[in-house]
């Protein structure tokens, strides 16, 4: 294993405060916790955002914490979901009086554990909302989720929301927004390498050399399919064609496109995925009305790439544009 | 070779094409070359900032096009220099009648090529001034420079050099600013795995599985030394160290700070070196201004890292904050 790290058992603690020692004017860490908040949170009169999940996803979940976007991320251990006191601790130190909204990707644990702090803070008496995100049309259900996996697409559902909560919007509001933008998102994936969880210490799984999966998940679950790499824009037209068949995104609205990065891809190869993407998307006559190219939602070190379409109404339009100070999607 | 491209001597084009179809409404392809410019260049009255280099570095530099940073980046083949007259139609399509700054990482190709380019834009009337960017402390010579090779510091000069020219700065006084970056930027990297360049199709060095080169440029070139793997506190430590003996940061001005992945190290591992470096800065009394974590300049997709300190005085401060909306570096 080649990693840059001190302790495997310690990578998610480091982090953490190397985030803080990095933004140390808009992030605070929550004492004796894994969560980090906005340093001015509890924002008084604002519906506070909180998401998370297993780490090594980075920058999800910390690096959207900013005006506009997350109030505060929870970081579990690598590929791990953050325990029920975690999650808690985030919404009791964001609630700001007009309730806590959370942005929880499809994974089972994530699930139990992200509903378990809501039981426990509105038993405490702060209202709690959430939303499911379930972008990847890859597989119905996996190692990790029944139902479909929450991907990339988990990334917009932060800004939307937390853009519509600076906004001032309640919490029923942050919620309907949040439900639009999980109904109009899809994503697809792929990899051409694995990755290893450092307490792990070798990888999760394995390909041969000229050998891709189809599908495969952001902690190396199970996809569709593993076949011989492709070129890229074979690729980019299977990923594509996947999630249009999934969602009508003909019917004359505009579209977001995210080309995400899992942790080694090279930027040049988004790019050209990109042009292939982009080039479908206009003889479908589907308007691309914003276009991210990046590492927005990784899986440590592995190699491969998802598409993620979002389907933009007027409202959704000016939430994704609005202004975010978060330091991994600034905008 | 396991990469998501088509054609390996094709990735340069296909880049470039993905990437104004990205930003469509903020970049454009100069017809019949590899040069990205700002769509509404050239702005007259403005000083044109021109970059570029060999591609694989991405985001540098088309990343870096945008109003507040550069005005056009030159793709050159990867990890090979542009050709003089594709620089030349750089210069061409920014210059606004105020002249044009070029932006060189000190690479023997890289220089040559844009004095080349300065020339013949003279010749047809363009004033032209350059500044030669040699952040790294690691060598004094190495297989593709004279001096000191430019590296992650470069992007402190063409965010500073270009606030400096949207701020309205004569020719003259960005040059003098962009020599002032120079003055005060150190770098130093280090590698654990190598890279592919697409048209070689193997690795351009060979690591052992507990090995480490430390200095190792952004090509692959040689660095100092290689050793054992160090823990993440003491490679921090090192790159560190010898980027303070270099210059004196002690002074009491504040500093920049960059932690740069060089492709495929996660990003947790970034805040993980980042986080020694920042208690190493604390206990050497020294003011950090402001972090930036990420992928500014890469090598493909080696794993490994770069430190990079800028000492900066008032205008400096105020030059890096300025609005940038360059893709990869908003601010």
């Amino acid at each position: 294993m080649k990693k840059i790290i001190n302790d495997p058992n310690q990578v998610v603690q480091d982090m953490v405060q190397g985030m803080v020692a990095a933004y140390p004017e808009a992030l605070k860490q929550v004492p004796e916790t894994m969560v980090l908040a906005r340093k001015d949170s509890p924002v008084q009169g604002k519906v506070g955002i909180v998401s998370g999940g297993g780490s090594g996803h980075e920058p999800a979940h910390a690096g959207y914490v900013g005006k506009g976007m997350l109030d505060a991320a929870v970081a579990g251990e690598v590929f791990t979901s953050p325990t029920p006191d975690q999650v808690l601790e985030a919404i009791k130190a964001v609630d700001g009086g007009s309730g806590v909204f959370l942005v929880i990707k499809n994974y089972t644990g994530d699930v139990i554990n992200f509903e378990m702090a809501a039981e426990l803070a509105e038993a405490e008496g702060i209202d709690v909302q959430y939303v499911v995100v379930n972008d990847d049309v890859a597989v119905e259900d996996s190692s990790f989720t029944t139902g479909r996996r929450g991907i990339a697409g988990t990334v917009f559902v932060h800004k939307i929301t937390g853009a519509k909560a600076e906004s001032g919007g309640s919490l029923t509001e942050v919620k309907q927004v949040g439900e639009k933008v999980v109904a109009n998102v899809r994503s697809m994936g792929m990899a051409l390498k694995p990755c290893t969880v450092p307490a792990a210490g070798s990888p999760s799984f394995e390909l041969k050399d000229d050998e891709m999966e189809i599908g495969i998940g952001i902690h190396g679950e199970p996809g569709i399919e593993r076949k011989e790499i492709a070129s890229a824009d074979q690729i980019a037209e299977e990923l594509t064609a996947k999630v249009l068949q999934d969602l009508d995104y003909t019917t004359g609205e505009d579209v977001a496109v995210m080309i995400n990065g899992l942790g080694s891809t090279p930027e040049m190869e988004l790019y050209i995925v990109n042009k292939r993407v982009q080039e479908i998307l206009k003889e479908k006559g589907i308007t691309v009305y914003k276009t991210f190219v990046g590492e927005y939602m990784t899986a440590l070190e592995m190699t491969g790439c998802s598409v993620t379409l979002l389907k933009l109404d007027d409202e959704l339009k000016t939430l994704l544009d609005a202004d975010s100070d978060a330091p991994a999607f600034r905008s």
